[in-house]
């Protein structure tokens, strides 16, 4: 059984392009007892991802040129060694960018098709959705009555931490770039309010959308909507950080002034929280809670999802830097086999 | 009974000098009941009096121009029309720069001479002290054998931190400007680690002296100290923020490039938490503890302190403007008697 893999070329300086990538397709080893081998059916495509290409420090390390790209798959099994896994079964693994590969059976999740669709696995009920639970509820900590922001709203993170927002009785406020997503941010998920944040008078619609200020404000995205949104935090706003997509690319610190002092400022007088997280540090003290919540709150509607699915491994790279520049429209997926 | 005070003339740009004071002298009004005149005999002066004299938004709003400087002071009863208060006795007021004040006898504390020296309650059993002890204790949660770093080390603040960080079983470093303080920071207070912050290899002091890298940096200095500090975080650092001296005479953002997004990236990565705060939110969960703890460090010795006493209330402006420039040498306390 043959795999076709994306592999790390080169490091990007800045965007990364087609140079970033090279293809390469060989034959898998044989299965050894405890594996299976599986037919990849679906590739999650994310923004940590292009932190993993760069060298610099972060809670992971970087991948290796030459490497496999990383990334959350859902497979299918083809062949099984593994007592409780049969072919046809599908799983959640980490297989990255390649259509076939081998995985041992303990290092996978079997999925049920039957009680939600198996990309899920890669959003709303996996890695993305968890993410927005874990950050909201445990750093967030949003109180009725109170004020949530998050950009990127209609991104798998972004959306979640509305819909959660409003079940604890919060008002969510959403940003996102173009008429469409704002549409889909009130029509589709329910925002109490959504704003663009391409447009011109961004701030003063943000203004007007949170006329008691700030208290909770999910970062994913840094770069100018953090910029913009930092000036209307209320006393004791918290801030869970758990991505800024907008910084992903730089390739030196921005030109000045220097808003840092400006920044530590605000904490001090506010008394805000900011708080980095990932979202694996939660899972021993949330996971449980997450799969029971978030089953409940997708199998019923009140939580709703929206995925992009791109056609074929072949256009993962271009589908990857598109996200990065946010043209993706809801979880991005690849379909590979 | 006559007042001398002094007062805001204009908000000062930058450095706040002779022309941002005016004094003025008159007579008290008449004692009304429950009420009793004292005599100030020594006046605060703290970091915190020179965000008053902005507009910039902060916890507490501005001194109005003409308004008497406000301040932490202890006073001795002269006549009083409040139960439980005798000429003589010496009281906790909140009554600011001036020689004498009318106080509400239920809006004081009376200090007893006896326990400890009535300066140190301006000091290290009073706020100063409580900053340091509810900070670090409550956001910066030092875990035994883990690094706390603190600027400012030989200051009221500073100093404390250092020695409850030990006491908890830490690893204590002290930061200060100088080779006096530095030399303080070990001898005085029982620091593990004492660096100078105008030593040309400041950067590199550091480095030595944090071998297992920061988990707790405690902020109340801002500007060059917190660039280099960190870089030296670890994951899942704490930082609360309750002063930023080193900015406060700012009168605009500093020339880029701008760090906020090198500052986000690490508090993504790291998993770091920073929390401004202002010691009266923790009045209600940690005063009571925070006066069994430190009266009881500081009868045993185990806690420390050193005062920087100025004569004279005539000289409170320029010691402001030097303690502001880092040129006191432990708590700074004005005589006025």
């Amino acid at each position: 059984m043959d795999t076709t893999q994306i592999r790390l070329a080169q490091r990007p300086v800045g965007e990364p392009d087609a140079s970033t990538f090279t293809t390469v397709t060989e034959a898998l080893p044989e299965l050894a007892d405890g594996q299976v081998s599986l037919a990849i059916r679906y590739l999650s495509l994310d923004p940590y991802m292009r932190g993993r290409l760069s060298t610099a420090k972060s809670y992971a390390d970087p991948l290796e040129i030459g490497d496999v790209m990383i990334g959350g798959t859902v497979g299918e099994v083809v062949e099984s060694r593994f007592d409780g896994l049969l072919p046809g079964d599908f799983v959640l693994s980490y297989s990255g960018w390649q259509t076939a590969a081998i995985a041992d059976g303990n290092q996978v999740r079997k999925l049920d098709p039957s009680v939600a669709p198996v990309t899920t696995a890669l959003g709303v009920l996996g890695m993305p959705g968890f993410t927005a639970y874990a950050g909201l509820l445990e750093i967030g900590r949003p109180k009725e009555g109170e004020t949530v922001v998050v950009a990127a709203g209609t991104g798998p993170v972004g959306s979640a931490v509305g819909q959660i927002a409003r079940i604890k009785g919060a008002r969510a406020v959403g940003i996102a770039g173009g008429p469409d997503k704002v549409r889909a941010l009130t029509e589709d998920f329910g925002f109490d309010a959504a704003i663009d944040h391409r447009a011109p008078d961004f701030v003063d619609q943000l203004r007007a959308a949170t006329p008691d200020g700030i208290d909770v404000y999910f970062e994913n995205v840094g770069g100018a909507v953090f910029d913009a949104v930092r000036r209307r935090l209320n006393t004791y706003a918290r801030i869970p950080v758990c991505g800024l997509i907008a910084n992903y690319n730089l390739t030196s610190a921005p030109e000045g002034p220097d808003q840092m002092a400006g920044l530590m400022g605000q904490i001090l007088t506010k008394s805000l929280t900011i708080r980095g997280f990932i979202q694996s540090e939660f899972t021993r003290s949330h996971g449980r809670d997450f799969v029971r919540d978030m089953g409940e709150w997708v199998g019923s509607g009140q939580v709703r999802y929206l995925e992009d699915v791109v056609d074929g491994l072949e256009n993962a790279p271009s589908a990857f830097a598109g996200m990065l520049r946010g043209e993706n429209f809801g979880k991005l997926v690849v379909k590979v086999g």
